[in-house]
């Protein structure tokens, strides 16, 4: 089945305490899409500035990743930088540029308007609806993932949007934002009853819990011997679930678990190199050896 | 199987950010206890002093643990007293005295000395290697816990331990300590270098993590509606897997990987209540019915 995103494409500069770069591939829509290619055909919408290097968009294209909705629009293409803590974990934002992003008004080829899976990547609430709408009839499935600036700012039209949404994939933090509720099980019952059958929460390093209509799952991260870059983590999670989804075209309860499990394992791919080079280096053999190794590891005997 | 538990036995002061409650029955051996006896018999070994409730006392012999071992001496009891941070994760110790349990010298009543499941639960090393020393003999299975008291201040007496045990139950953020390693399946496999074959790794609400021989398993937290008081849910955690293992006498890779269920459900029960109520509230039935949903909840799809 088709998968359809939309978000944000972007140069990263990323600090480690061990290494740092600038103008690297990233944004939300990148990860995501280098994700879920492992397992579907991937179209991409969004925006970048006519200084995004030429390189950049010949990586996503040897990935066979859709780039007929890239727009190239006058001006700077969105830049990201961000600077981790000794524990891998924690994160500065140090600086978020819009750019052209932020004036951006998605125009959608013909040929994806007939997207059955869609995944509304981290960006502006607005934009988000607008695909929505110009989509016009609902798709079999659709996620959108946000955050905290947008949760703080446009509070009305996230409500409007959990509405018109399949699931929502948030970090643990953002659910407590979102809802006031501490304990996630509350938190995702609360985002529940906004709209989304389906929640998943994010919990970083400690995995991820699953909410679809009664079903209530828990699955920890794929444990590292050491993590080099969590950038993009979150994005390459949702990559693997959906681009799952969409190659099953299975939506059921046991399915949306099986789709965790691959999400899971994709992320843990990214976090073990810097930028995007950990995803790069694996492809869907590398996933499903390690989900073999992850089920080990998961296996609760009678 | 026969457990015996040496440790701490004491008078909490807790404050949560809703409730404030003095004199309460606690320590380290005294949560262990409670919740190992819903799996076997426990025999244990520790002081208090002589204005030790008699109320305590009966709580204790009530739940039949057999308390030969529980010596009374002149003096004051053991008193702890934290404060939880709103996140109901994070704690201030406010004060630790140690009272009677400072110059406690154990004495093995005679028929605690054939005990074949040992736990060590947190307290001074020298007392941890001592019981061991009575012991005599090597019983089936020793574990022990400790904390970064002793990790910074008995660090060759642990090491020593360290050779003498079967297995070591500590939180993350002391394996971390204790072995410099960030990521955890480092920590664990660097603690098993030092001498326990059996490591399990404690992340609070995040689950717990178990490195046997060439074994490693990953189990989640029970999600809870609600968590009121999470004193005492690491000594629990191990009273369930220790008063699992005892009652099952079967000490193979799987069975261990099932201790670790019934420890984090017990937990979870301790988690619920204040104090010793969640705990004293569940029984043998309540942990296996909640085992049960548990395992639903973690079910991977084939």
């Amino acid at each position: 089945m088709s998968l359809l995103v939309v978000g944000s494409i972007g140069l990263d500069e990323v600090e480690t305490p061990r290494t740092k770069r600038s103008d690297l591939l990233g944004g939300s829509a990148v990860y995501f899409s280098v994700a879920a290619r492992f397992f579907s055909p991937v179209q991409m919408v969004g925006v970048v500035g006519d200084d995004f290097p030429a390189e950049h968009r010949q990586l996503l294209e040897k990935r066979d990743i859709d780039l007929k909705g890239l727009e190239v629009a006058k001006g700077k293409t969105f830049r990201w930088s961000g600077k981790y803590h000794a524990n891998m974990v924690d994160r500065d934002t140090l600086r978020t540029d819009l750019n052209v992003f932020a004036q951006f008004d998605p125009k959608l080829p013909s040929e994806y308007r007939s997207a059955e899976f869609v995944f509304l990547a981290n960006g502006h609430t607005a934009l988000q609806l607008k695909v929505l709408d110009i989509l016009g009839r609902r798709p079999k499935f659709v996620a959108a993932d946000t955050m905290d600036l947008w949760i703080r700012t446009t509070r009305p039209e996230l409500e409007k949007l959990f509405t018109r949404i399949d699931a929502l994939i948030l970090n643990d933090s953002e659910a407590r934002m979102l809802t006031g509720e501490h304990e996630l099980l509350k938190a995702g019952r609360a985002i529940q009853k906004m709209g989304p059958a389906t929640v998943i929460l994010k919990k970083g390093e400690h995995g991820a819990m699953l909410l679809s209509r009664d079903d209530c799952f828990i699955l920890p991260a794929y444990p590292l011997d050491e993590v080099v870059d969590p950038t993009g983590a979150g994005d390459s999670f949702a990559g693997g679930i959906m681009g799952y989804l969409a190659s099953a075209d299975d939506l059921s309860t046991d399915n949306l678990r099986r789709a965790l499990l691959y999400g899971t394992v994709t992320a843990s791919f990214t976090c073990q190199g810097f930028s995007l080079d950990g995803l790069l280096s694996a492809d869907r053999q590398a996933v499903e050896s390690r989900c073999k190794t992850f089920r080990k590891m998961l296996r609760l005997p009678r």
